[in-house]
Parts: structure tokens; C-alpha cells; sequence
């Protein structure tokens, strides 16, 4: 199927992937009554003499917003708000569909870092959590940290984080396979945006100790002069022994290679280059770093990709319906590392043994089951860390 | 019933009036494909060259953000931000019930002018339309103005306009029953907030010639010292004899009293030194300006008040689910004078000769039918003044 066309086409069709409901009785006056004036003052001053209470009486608990200011749309680049809310909406449905969490797009016809800081500050009110997507590197960084700090609500960056969870949760299951332990790879990361960023931080997390990130220029190293402030902090944190070279250079002897880069920007030569068992997750948008039956051809022994047309589908759509159901059910103050590394360990461990293979190493993103077992895994870790205000 | 302790009991076993549902399959990998990546990017794409298409692709079309700074709800006051979201709410599952319309509350928290203004201008494209409601004056005024200026969409402060709209509906089917014509009565306004100074624009718009506003102080007239810009404006356009004096002086002699001021300030001695056959409408929430058993007593002809308690409900329900409805599906660039007045004489003109009584000059609220003929009512005018985008 061309999907982009048939696309299109449904598109036009449905005129919008999710709508409001009213869910209780209006139709008579004293339905009226209750629900609108004049018993709806009651729980109004209820939430005036004590603002948690919105989170009981109101759908606050429930309701996450999918924010973007339409910059890095999918693989699209700077497309503007407008256009990308066929993408928020999509988010919104998924987050319905496999989270039960009731999402709404705003797209922000601004890209100035400030005024989106403010404008989300503004409306977080009215939120139990805000979704920041396809939000152009470097800004998206000072956005989630300054918001993070300044709220009191989970604040998550899905093309960081969401990324980097799935990718880390593939990570786990395919060194399973390959019986190789995670703090004795070596792994290359090409990419150094949002995503590639956000992935090095969280698996030297998880105990992966030898990182080299490439970007365009090759390797990335500290001092280079073309690197920005994120691409500076994380080069030292990553290729501790300071080398230079290309993205060839790099995957030579590589156990992993992580690309949340470009298109076919990986040879065949490359990964025969890699050490035996390579893994390869080539998650470029819409399409991949090298087609993966050549890489499977050149050697890979697992290869996973960010579209559903291949097997091991490494898509964020894994992570973001259950970490925010989780996070929405224990009332999370925040999103900290403890809870995306059970959403990792979450994604992965739903895979059981038997199931697990070179093709299967993900749950389908369409799994409800996948999703319910990331929510408890993150909710459990809330709990457990003491950002939560249910227990 | 105890209407408001029953309410907060309610409202803590729903836990939000409405929610986010899924309008398309997602449950399988080709669903995935066509809603979401990779099918996704050609909607997108679609909407980047033609930004009208999100009219078309999204659910843009239908959606419309209740915004408020929570310093106006009800009689309530300034209650913040979060603790306006059951009104918030209750509207958005008005809209949806009587309307068919997405609507989502936005509690901002800040009451800068400014910064409002600045923050729905900033999400705007990703709405249809902007509902505000309950932005205390006189800062509504100019963030209302502001608004409608720089947006291509309808943008409608509900507590002005439709307050201004139901009132005037009320006021054209009373007239009918007493007999008398608009452009011949004497009318009185208590309250010279957001919505008293809007129904008296509206109404001299309709025809009425005679209108003398009152606030605290007593008689609204041009170069007190005790007025504020929007009061000092409607000064100019009312009260053209220049008479001081109090409440009780304006009303005698009154054919209409429209009350949007506070409680039991009208006496039953104010009610008998009207003309005969008055109109009282006193819309004070929750406590009208005067007992409306007490206002017949004292020579009333009819009386209606904004409760659903009593007949006649003169409430602002009636208004913005048929009249988004109306300039959504015509794709109104704006809400004018004219699509306003449609909006009144379309809730008039639903009652029926043969049904119109003295308890029943408007149509109830929770009739579906009546915010159905508004609607059509709505988009005629925006057709037949040239803001409609589709003919």
C-alpha cells in the first residue's frame, strides 16, 4: 500500500483523528443544574480553597496537552504549527487508544524559547502533564529543562525521551540475543540532534560505558569548533579516548550503531566493518540509514528500524501512552530517570524469552498489553522514588 | 434539590465533564501506517502548502478552546485559574451536547492583558474559533477587541455577547406578549460590567431608542468622574437626556428592567412605579435582583430570571453552541453584528406563537432542536455578509 496517498486520502475523510465527548447528562433542567450553573459553583470553590482538588474534580488528572511549535516534524523539518498537527493528532489518538489519556494537539505559532516556555507555563493549569513534540534541538533542550524545573507536573520531551527509551529497551532485548553484556559494547550513535543526544545520556545511564556520537563532520569530539553547547556537554561525556574521525571510522569494531540521522548515510563496507553480532537500529524517518536487507546481507545480525514496514518497529509510540498513564495514575510530580528506566526495562521485559527473536525483540506498538505493563512499571517507579502524590 | 451539594458529589464521581476520544483505527500495523508515521507526513505536507487545509485534514474545523483567567466565573468572582475549570468544563460539554462542537478549557494563570491576548494568538491555529469566558472588565473588552482584530477565525467573549444575545431574544418575544414595539420602550440596565454594557450596544442595534444604564452609583451619565473608559463609552450612546439620579429613579416609568448586577437590589416598590405591562429580566446569578414572586406581586407583567430554578432562564446556553456551530460549519472568518442579531431573532423566532407565554418566552436550553436553528440562522448571516470562507 502506498500509504502516504491512501493517507491522504483517509485524512480528508475522517476531517480529524480524535474529538471531544461530553460525559455527563445534560439533558433536562435538573442535569443542567448539576453539571453547569448553579451546582457547578460548589466544586469551584472547592478547587479555590484548595487547588490540588482539580485534579478531582475536574479532568486536570487526565488531560495532556501535545505541544510542538512544528520545527522538526517527523523528518520534515520546520513545516510550521498548522502542518503539524496532523502528526499532534495522530499522538492524541494513540494516546487515547493505548494510554486512555485524554490528549489534545497545540500547535504554537512561535519558535521563540521564551514565549513557548511561557505560553506552556500559562496553560499548565489546566493540565495533569505536557507532551513537548517536534520541537527543533537546540531550544527543546532549555524548554523541558527550564518547564521541568518550574513545574510541578511531568514534563516530557517525546523526541528525547521517548527515543531514547525505545531505543534502550531494544538495546536490552537485542543483547540478549547476541549475549553480550551492556557495559562491554562499544556503540556508535549518528545523529547528534535531540534524539541522538538524549539516547547517549540515557543508555550511559542504563551502564553502557564506550559512546561515540557522529554527527555530519564525523566523529564528535570535545573542543571540535563546530559543535553547539548540547553537542559540546555530551561529547564529554562520550568518546572518552578523544578520537577523530568519520562515521566509517567509528562503526569499525562496533557492537550497536544507533542512527537517528539521515537517509542511506550507512554502506554496506560500514557494517561489514562492525564486530560479529552487530546490532544496527536504523530509526531515520521515513527512510532508513541503509535498507536493512543490506544490511543483513553485509552481516547485521539484528536490525531494527523506525518504520512499520520492517520487523523491530523502534518507535516511540511504545513509550508514551504507558509512561504517562503511569505517571497520571500515582499523580507524578515529575518524569525521572528511575521511571524511563522502567519504562525501558518496561517495553522489554513484555517481551518473554520464548517470544524474543531477531525479528521480534519489541512489543507491536499496537499491543494494549505492552502499554498497561509500562504504565505500572513507571508508576511503581514514581512510588518508589517519592515523586508521587497518591501512593 | 440541594443543587450544589449534590453537585460537588457528582462532579467527584466523574471526574471531569468530558474527554478525548479516537476517531480512527489504530490497532494494527497498516491502521498505524495510514494515522500515524509514515502516512502521516503527506497531510502534513498538504497543510505546509496550503495552510487552509488544516480546515480541511484536522480536526481544526470544529475545535474551539474555552479560555479563561478564572477572574470572573459566575457570581463567584476572581477564583483563579484552576478553580474556573468545572465552569470551563461544563461549557465544553455544553458545546459538544447542543453543539457538536470539540471545545477544550484553557485555564490561563495570568491576568495580564497582554499576555492573554498574546497567548491564544499563539495557539490559534490550532482552533477553529476562541470562546472566552469569564475575563473580568474591563480588560475583556480590549482582549476581546484585540483578538478579533488580529485573528481570521470568529473570536466571541460569551459574557458579553452572549449574554447580549439571549437577552435580546428574551427581550423581542416579551415584547411581542406586552404588545409594544422595540423602538417605543423605555429600558433599563442595572450592572455596567462586561455584560451590561454589551447589551446595551447589542440592543441599540436592534432598534431600542431608550436606554438608561445604572451601575452602584446609581444613573450612568456622560462625564462622571466615577466611570471607566468602556463605562464613559456607553455613556455617550445612552442616557441622551443626561439624568442623574438613582436605580429607583431610572425605573419608574420603565418598560424593561435588565438586571446583571447583584443581588436583591430591585424593590417591589421600584417594580410598581414602572409602566404597565413591565419586563423584568434579572439575570443575577446566583441570586437574582429581586424575588421574581415578589416582581409579579408588585404589578410585573414578566419576569425572568438566569437560574433554571425558575421560568423563563435567560442563560447564555442558548447562545454559543448554535452559534459556533453556525460559523464553524461556513468557516466564519469572524462573529459579527449580524450573525449576532441572527443568533437573537433565530431563539426568538423558535417559540412559537401559539407556544410563547409569559413562563415561556425562550426555548429551554436543553432543547437540541432550538441551538439547531440558531445555527442556520448563524451561518446564513455569515454567508449573506460575505465572512464565510465556503459558500
Amino acid at each position: 500500500m502506498n500509504y502516504r496517498l491512501v493517507s491522504l486520502k483517509k485524512h480528508s475523510e475522517w476531517k480529524g483523528k480524535i474529538e471531544t465527548v461530553c460525559r455527563v447528562p445534560v439533558d433536562g433542567r435538573d442535569a443542567l443544574s448539576l453539571a453547569y450553573t448553579p451546582g457547578v459553583a460548589e466544586p469551584c470553590m472547592a478547587i479555590h480553597d484548595d487547588v490540588e482538588k482539580s485534579f478531582e474534580l475536574t479532568r486536570r488528572w487526565n488531560t495532556v496537552p501535545v505541544i510542538t511549535d512544528g520545527t522538526a516534524v517527523l523528518g520534515l523539518g520546520d513545516i510550521g504549527p498548522e502542518a503539524g498537527m496532523p502528526v499532534m493528532e495522530g499522538k492524541c489518538a494513540l494516546f487515547k487508544a493505548y494510554g486512555d489519556v485524554d490528549a489534545y494537539p497545540i500547535c504554537l505559532r512561535t519558535k521563540d524559547t521564551e514565549e513557548i516556555i511561557k505560553t506552556v507555563k500559562i496553560m499548565a493549569g489546566s493540565f495533569g502533564g505536557i507532551n513537548l513534540e517536534d520541537i527543533s534541538a537546540p531550544r527543546c533542550f532549555e524548554i523541558e529543562t527550564r518547564l521541568k524545573a518550574e513545574l510541578d507536573i511531568p514534563v516530557f520531551h517525546d523526541d528525547q525521551h521517548g527515543t531514547a527509551i525505545v531505543s534502550a529497551a531494544a538495546l536490552i532485548n537485542a543483547l540478549k540475543l547476541a549475549n553480550k553484556q551492556i557495559d562491554g559494547i562499544k556503540l556508535v550513535i549518528n545523529g547528534a540532534g535531540a534524539a541522538g543526544i538524549a539516547i547517549a545520556k540515557f543508555l550511559l545511564k542504563l551502564g553502557v560505558k564506550n559512546i561515540t556520537m557522529c554527527d555530519k563532520k564525523g566523529i564528535i569530539c570535545k573542543g571540535a569548533d563546530w559543535l553547539n553547547s548540547a553537542q559540546n556537554e555530551v561529547a564529554e561525556i562520550t568518546n572518552l579516548k578523544r578520537i577523530n574521525g568519520t562515521l566509517a571510522d567509528a562503526m569499525k569494531g562496533a557492537d550497536v550503531f544507533i542512527g537517528v540521522s539521515g537517509p542511506r548515510c550507512v554502506t554496506k563496507d560500514m557494517v561489514s566493518s562492525m564486530a560479529p553480532k552487530s546490532i544496527l537500529f536504523t530509526c531515520a524517518n521515513p527512510v532508513p540509514e541503509i535498507d536493512p536487507a543490506d544490511a543483513k546481507e553485509a552481516g547485521a545480525f539484528i536490525v531494527g528500524t523506525g518504520s512499520s514496514e520492517y520487523p523491530n518497529q523502534i518507535n516511540n509510540v511504545l513509550v508514551f501512552p504507558g509512561l504517562f498513564r503511569g505517571a497520571l495514575d500515582v499523580r507524578a510530580r515529575t518524569v525521572n530517570t528511575e521511571m524511563m528506566i522502567a519504562a525501558a526495562k518496561g517495553i522489554a521485559g513484555y517481551v518473554s524469552e520464548e517470544e524474543l527473536s531477531r525479528d521480534y525483540i519489541l512489543p507491536y506498538a499496537y499491543d494494549k498489553n505492552a502499554h498497561a505493563s509500562v504504565a505500572k512499571a513507571v508508576a511503581e517507579a514514581a512510588v518508589n522514588t517519592g515523586v508521587s502524590k497518591i501512593k
